[in-house]
């Protein structure tokens, strides 16, 4: 169904609809089925609840980075039982979020008897939001803990030129009567991906975001995407932060630093070649008691003191309204999608 | 050897008499000798470090609370080995220190097997710097990550009143040729014993660390501890991850949120009766290669860009200068705590 909303038509599709469309690009565009399906339930996924800068404004730059040669679509991971605790995968050129997926059940065997454990991702890809990593994991009762770096394209606190990547973190924790507590912060004062759309809705950015290519400061988000720079969040600490990202998601686990590959012979290329880590831990082995029923009493806590929303929460209202009535897609970006499946 | 340093007496101490000292000063109040040991080390640590907010700065509000009876300086914490990669610690209202000294051996020993464990210690009191829980792990080669809670004095994001704590995230790494990357930051954007020698010394703060009792912006340390709090750093993003303080080092231990503990019936208390996790990888399965020199080439990359100092190397340099020439303490401060060992 396609409808005029304001001075722009859209097309409302559901979920499973989005995600079916998004299947077959990637499948047309030459991954692998595994891979495809992956991919696109993670992009719908973020379409549905509102995370613009991750939903199928992607798009170009998956396919844009899959037609470079530059990430293998048909990279098959290998996952490497290391220790009591601990898994490596190699996710072999391709794409983070199947490593993930291929660790993820003896991940959770090995939380669920170790009572923490650890996933060390290399060589692979992330060119997606990072909550859709930990959020499963809180809703199988655990708390997640996930850790990936980038491009280079933050300036270090102190520093004169960029070197870190936006290198977010995400958390995710159950409550007894609600969905999962769960964030996903840029370590950097913006996401890149809010940088690109705020300069192609000709937006200005708020001050303190980043640096233009002579280091200066600027609002302006072209000055920022042309050879300038982003700035951590929070001075100091937020780059203190960003450090601790690259330390983990890529020292610790063998994969890139942000500032350590070089696509330029892959033109098109957009997704950072780095690596990602996940800490999964089992919270009711701390006391003995549910903690669930403790995080459900932070959460009244911060209802009580005038937090009116907990992290997550647009998300999930969004997703009920994406699953009752649909997810409403402009019509030009709709028809744009079925031409890159193949019509 | 008490000389004049421009008008103030100070006394060059070194570091083994302030540590014999400040032992003899709890021995005297009431601590067991394990207790006493252990704290008088990480005192005498802080201010051999220029950590002064938890230097000797602290000792009255260490002898305040053990006299109100608040906390038990004679306590034997109660380690549970819970399974392969968790232990969890009943620190028996004593200090957080003791306990995870208690279960230190026994923690590297499961991080060595199965690549990473988790410390939960419930029923603790931390008055003091978190780096110092961190940074021996790096020196045996491992990458610790710990959380601890404290009191109600921070304003979430978004809300109209106090309820984290300063909720500090302390983390360290080893470095090849180098002493360890250490950080420990509040989250909060000033640290609360900051605050307080601000006031004692009549300094005013930058704009942004709290408000006064109405809830209004003020950059008066005063202001602020009578009756007014700090703010997270960094906005939604700080606050976000004081939650998660709250969450991992409280409500997965087993501890006290920061606002769950009522000290109103023991006068004198000062020390946050709460809950601290530490999470310690052995960073070398990650990949199969040497994490120290993963972060060692990390280092060599942030000083290219222009970043002079790493994370702890300012606390290096003046631990080698306490060691080397001794550790000056104002006259005045050091017969007090000579009068306080008991003369």
């Amino acid at each position: 169904m396609s409808e005029a909303r304001g001075d722009e038509q859209v097309q409302t599709v559901s979920y499973l609809q989005l995600v079916d469309l998004l299947r077959r690009i990637f499948l047309e565009h030459g991954t692998s089925p595994d891979v495809a399906r992956v991919l696109s339930e993670n992009c719908a996924s973020a379409q549905r609840d509102g995370s613009d800068s991750h939903g199928i404004f992607r798009i170009p730059g998956y396919l844009s980075s899959l037609a470079s040669g530059w990430v293998d679509g048909q990279a098959v991971p290998v996952v490497e039982d290391v220790a009591d605790a601990f898994i490596r995968v190699d996710a072999a050129n391709g794409f983070a979020q199947p490593a993930l997926a291929a660790a993820r059940s003896r991940l959770i065997e090995k939380v669920r008897k170790a009572g923490i454990a650890i996933l060390a991702i290399r060589n692979s890809h992330h060119f997606a939001a990072l909550w859709p990593d930990v959020e499963p994991f809180a809703r199988e009762g655990l708390v997640a803990l996930s850790l990936v770096n980038s491009m280079t394209c933050v300036v270090p606190h102190g520093a004169e030129k960029p070197l870190f990547g936006t290198n977010p973190i995400a958390f995710a924790a159950p409550r007894a009567d609600g969905d999962p507590i769960v964030f996903d912060l840029a370590t950097s004062a913006i996401a890149h991906g809010d940088v690109q759309i705020a300069a192609r809705e000709g937006r200005m950015l708020p001050a303190g975001m980043g640096v233009d290519r002579s280091g200066k400061p600027t609002e302006d988000p072209r000055a920022i995407l042309d050879g300038g720079a982003l700035l951590p969040f929070g001075g100091h600490k937020g780059s203190a932060l960003s450090m601790m990202v690259e330390l983990l998601a890529a020292g610790l686990t063998g994969g890139h630093f942000s500032f350590e590959f070089d696509w330029s012979r892959h033109p098109g290329a957009q997704t950072p070649w780095t690596g990602q880590l996940l800490i999964v831990i089992d919270p009711d082995r701390g006391a003995g008691q549910s903690f669930a029923q403790r995080s459900e009493e932070l959460v009244r806590q911060l209802h009580g003191a005038g937090q009116s929303r907990m992290p997550g929460e647009r998300r999930y209202a969004r997703r009920v309204q994406s699953l009752s009535v649909g997810i409403d897609i402009p019509l030009h970006d709709w028809q744009r999608l079925q031409a890159l499946a193949g019509g």
